[in-house]
């Protein structure tokens, strides 16, 4: 839409110039049905979707081409943003052996970069059944087909300035949810006859959502689970369903994960509250603890350091203050998706393959979380969310220091 | 969503048959972060998101085993659906492992079925990172890997009753829509002083959107070209983008292709008008040759029937009543999604793999779909649904056999 057009450009010019300098002939994008689910690198590069098997290429010496079904091509043409535009009816396979023949490679194998890799998902849109057919297709070709995991990690991980102001903006407008949460939590419409002024966790994720709706907002993740609602010990801790009998009560810890999208970029943001008219000792302590550690993996987040290094700073600090370790990574990218890819500031475990070993790079955007159950209460976590600059971390949201009170009808 | 609880229940029983007919000891579903485009067969038969890597199983002998990062597992475990649910925290390798040494396998080597398919996107939601990653956790496991492609196809595309019926709901809203754009695009607003009461292509894209986010609707193909707006001869015709110059003048055809998505399941539906007083010959005669050829489809349309032959019906017509080919499929299986997979009613092109050439199975929903281009007037095309019986087809759309004239101010 001609409302990310400038955004796209400004993309495009930013995945030209990396396999320009990498070690590539070309980067092929290899899709079809896009409207289905996509390669996630292709949105970023390109507006509207694509039916029929499509080829994109860059090109190290900076061609741009698309090979995709005659209905689609007026689109890419109109947008002006493709050197070649070729339209086929029948099949791709034709057009495409030329395009790639026509490629000015470095040896006399042509290095061709296709998005697949092990460890990251957000560089991972070919799927198996596509490799298997462009084996076939480019099966006199003289190629070599290899991951481009690194372009693709880049090109989505490394934010442009319009990317970062699209993420404040649905920061404000996730603070603004907050500040709603709190009052709807805090009076809740009035009961019917003979019910007790409760609130259910439920009540608050229906509510939450009511509200997005109205805006226009999507959903950084499943809605199934966004927003997580916690409240008191007996919550569904992790990626919960918000439960319709548990109601937020005297004592408990009340906890929210929310994640908005907003002009195709996210929020993800943890704030809680206790439930109370004072702030136990103990809920104190382990406030300051979080914020302890989330202040440790900010000190530890620069350009060049391992993603393991930074979790095991917060981590580290949280043990130190004789809490339990907290069985998730302490931040991930943020972008088109709460989950972004790249490099993970996590624990050297395999579920995380290889991403908490990436090295952090400038103009990265993270979340720091991590969080407590403090037994009779609840859950006690917070995330924020931060860029990478040349010599640490700008915080794009408001941190959460202190605990504030949630009054509710007695 | 409790919202979606019966219907998960029926498509996983559903799936768990096709398994016990297939040659497979079990159908493996092998995913991660589901929240960012996801394998197509997991929304049937799973709500929400899945965040690590995660194992999916359906046994020959009926298991419904789920191996998934340990904040996943309390909502797979609250939704009954599964005999076990196996958390994990570092790594799925070994509980993957060992899940599949106790399948009982018919012969030596177990048979897993993956969800890979160079033919269908709907059956290939597997990454080749991902079958990467998977070869390598079951390195030492006798087990041989091979494509689910048919079980993916039956249990997307025969539609149980409830799916039918939300897929009735999405035609009725969409038959809403129809009516609405033709009162939008005969009464404008009132122009600006100095300006010419004229409805453009883009207004008419831009009124259908709002009252679909109006509605809470979704759109069943990339919002960029749904709807598509094409008003006489200049327009764009396939998948164009709506114009903001091009108006709708006396003369035109005026057409839409417009589809929703209700309650996860799509409409895909084309209408036109005739902009005018009366229908002119040409366009009267295209009217019933482009019905004619969609009936043709439709009297060749049953189970065991393979796609081609179906559209090779509707071409026939088509070319005999002396019109130029189109240079698409006849019609293709719509659902959760518009381009839903399995068998296309299709010619025998290489783009379409080898989707025509599958046989058309009861239960399964098409749109039948073709138009011809008329010099000077533009694109006469419609686009009917139709859900596949024992004997021949049901009729889900209301068809439009009569040119209907859109009157617009002088």
């Amino acid at each position: 839409m001609p409302m990310n057009g400038n955004l796209i450009k400004e993309k495009l010019a930013q995945a030209s110039k990396l396999v320009a300098e990498s070690e590539l002939d070309a980067w092929l994008i290899f899709v079809r049905e896009t409207a289905n689910g996509c390669d996630s690198v292709l949105p970023l590069i390109l507006e509207g979707s694509l039916t029929w098997q499509s080829a994109i290429l860059l090109t190290r010496h900076g061609r741009k081409i698309a090979v995709v079904g005659n209905y689609d091509a007026d689109p890419l043409i109109h947008s002006g943003n493709w050197d070649e535009v070729i339209p086929y009816v029948q099949s791709i396979r034709e057009p495409l052996c030329q395009v790639i023949d026509s490629i000015e490679a470095e040896s006399t194998l042509t290095r061709i970069g296709l998005n697949y890799s092990a460890n990251d998902d957000m560089a991972d849109g070919l799927t198996h059944g596509m490799y298997l057919l462009l084996q076939d297709y480019l099966r006199d070709a003289t190629v070599v087909l290899i991951s481009a995991e690194e372009l693709a990690i880049s090109l989505r991980g490394r934010k442009t300035h319009e990317e970062i102001a699209r993420m404040k903006e649905a920061i404000r407008e996730t603070d603004k949810l907050f500040e709603e949460i709190e009052a709807f939590a805090s009076s809740p419409p009035p009961p019917s006859e003979g019910e007790r002024v409760r609130v259910t966790e439920r009540a608050v994720y229906n509510h939450v959502q009511a509200l997005m709706n109205e805006r226009g907002f999507g959903y950084a993740w499943d809605p199934t689970g966004d927003p997580i609602v916690n409240s008191g010990p007996d919550s569904m801790i992790g990626h919960g369903i918000p439960s319709d009998t548990i109601t937020i009560e005297e004592g408990h810890i009340f906890h929210v994960d929310l994640g908005i999208q907003k002009d195709s970029y996210c929020s993800d943001l943890q704030r809680c509250w206790y439930v109370g008219s004072e702030v136990p000792q103990d809920v104190q302590n382990a406030m300051d603890a979080v914020n302890r550690a989330i202040s440790a993996a900010a000190d530890a987040l620069k350009p060049g350091v391992p993603g393991h290094e930074v979790d095991e700073a917060a981590r580290t600090s949280l043990l130190d203050d004789g809490y339990e370790e907290y069985m998730h990574a302490t931040g991930h990218q943020v972008g088109r998706a709460a989950h972004d890819g790249g490099t993970t500031l996590g624990p050297k475990w395999e579920r995380y393959g290889s991403s908490p070993y990436r090295e952090v790079q400038e103009d990265e955007v993270y979340t720091l979380e991590l969080g407590v159950i403090l037994p009779s209460r609840g859950y006690l976590g917070l995330e924020e969310m931060v860029r990478v600059t040349p010599t640490g971390v700008q915080w794009l949201s408001n941190r959460q220091l202190t605990m504030p009170l949630l009054g509710i009808p007695g």
